[in-house]
């Protein structure tokens, strides 16, 4: 069943110990599509610039992901530079230019608006809730934010979170949200919130899905070498929710698995800059990492 | 079959959000030995002081543990004291007393030297070099060691790097005795060197075994409330070898196990301070998080 993302989408310059890349195709709607849509097929909503060339995405069509929701603006696309430390697990932010994206108003073409899955990728949570008003009967609703917007549009955020079905999000963001340092205690206050279903992202740590009767910890597949963790969450979440959207029904155990396909393709992401690595890969190569994710994890 | 352990015998000062001990029998030794103590008999070598409190220390004779090898100076015992942040991951040390810790020379009783299974606790790596010339055909040795002595002796590190079978350590220590920053690549050079199985610990992140030709990676338990974090690393220590002494034959599943015990017992170690939580239990409460520890990771 189809699943509609909206989120950013972006011209990233970035540059990590192992190369750069500058105005390459990302954002947070780029890569949960790249990563969904080998399991099922995705509507992208978004805004671009008049300089974004489509011709970088075109992989994407063949992929069975809709772009014709994509609004294309006067105006230069969203961009964004960083530079990753040694270690990949730190960043310096060396600019962000909005530009389109800064009065993006997301609007769904009515032909997605029986998407039964939807990702709110990290974007404003007023836009979020006018989102969700769209869509009348999701089967699943998926959340992704930041700390800005939790320290910032907390009120809205909270009516997103009382309406979603599963948030993803790191330790640090359910700390922030419950104000309790536990981390076992502050997610178990966060599912009373609304959400069924937390999955807590630990990066190269792993990630952990929690449900008022589930708890599971899955490892990070161990990448021989991270080139660019740009879009880990991301594509963690393309991975996680197309999973979900390729069952033809939804329990605890296919939440586990969904947890160990968002892993599986956030690790052969972060192997490349941009898509290359997810360009070159099929639903084989992941199927086999997640068979190697099994023998890593059985005693 | 019977383990030796050499290390620290502390009297611990410790504040964490959730309260606090004055003078409290610690100690790399003694955290070992009582998680150890769950599988397999535990000579323990160490020296305290006159003003020690063997009536504190009673229940580890009647687990298995032989003190018979620790010795008594004059002056007082190790003294360390630690304040844990609200978070638990940090801490400041407030005082270090070596005391009679200070010239420590390991005397391995004759009756000790057909222990089968050594762990050498974080000590100068001379000292570890001497008892290990004191054991004449170990089975397995084990390693544990910090960056204080990775940077300031590190020949004599070298040295019994190469010697054991396993070093249990974590991510900062691998990336600092090898100087490579991708933690796989890493600790592949840190096979090389010496020991056969590595245990990459990370704390609430759980734990990495690697060897030649393995690679198995464990949660941590998701302890409700950790009330002191202090002995976590040794009673995994424990934990982990105890089981691997008590295996009647060893195999890579038999490691992977041994690092989900580990996890197990530190599980229960960090809900009170000191020994006080590691008292109350016995093998059943063990074997059964055991169990909920395999619950937690199928998909």
């Amino acid at each position: 069943m189809s699943i509609l993302v909206v989120g950013s989408i972006a011209l990233d310059t970035v540059e990590t110990p192992y190369g750069s890349v500058s105005d390459s195709p990302g954002g947070s709607a780029l890569y949960f599509s790249a990563a969904a849509s080998f399991f099922a097929p995705v509507n992208v909503v978004g805004v671009v610039g008049k300089d974004f060339n489509f011709n970088e995405i075109d992989f994407l069509k063949q992929k069975q992901v809709d772009l014709s929701g994509l609004e294309i603006q006067n105006g230069e696309t969203f961009r964004w530079g960083g530079r990753y430390y040694e270690n990949l697990n730190e960043r310096d932010t060396l600019f962000t230019y909005l530009n389109v994206f800064e009065t993006f108003e997301p609007k769904i073409p009515e032909k997605y608006s029986g998407s039964r899955f939807v990702f709110l990728a990290n974007i404003n949570p007023e836009l979020q809730l006018n989102v969700l008003e769209s869509i009348p009967s999701p089967e699943l609703t998926v959340l992704d934010t930041m700390n800005f917007w939790i320290s910032g549009s907390r009120q809205a955020l909270d009516e997103v979170i009382r309406r979603v079905d599963v948030m993803i999000l790191n330790d640090e963001e359910v700390r922030e949200l419950t104000g309790i340092h536990q981390i076992n205690q502050a997610a178990r206050e966060l599912l009373k919130q609304g959400p069924k279903v937390l999955v807590i992202k630990k990066g190269e740590n792993g990630a952990v899905l929690m449900s008022e009767k589930d708890f599971f910890f899955a490892p990070s597949y161990p990448v021989e070498k991270v080139v660019d963790p740009t879009g880990a969450g991301d594509s963690f979440a393309g991975g996680f929710l197309g999973y979900l959207a390729g069952c033809p029904q939804l329990n605890d155990s296919e939440f586990r698995r969904a947890v160990i396909y968002g892993s599986t393709v956030a690790s052969f992401n972060v192997e490349s800059f941009s898509f290359e690595r997810l360009k070159s890969i099929g639903r084989k190569e992941i199927d086999e990492r997640v068979e190697k994710f099994r023998e890593m994890t059985q005693f």
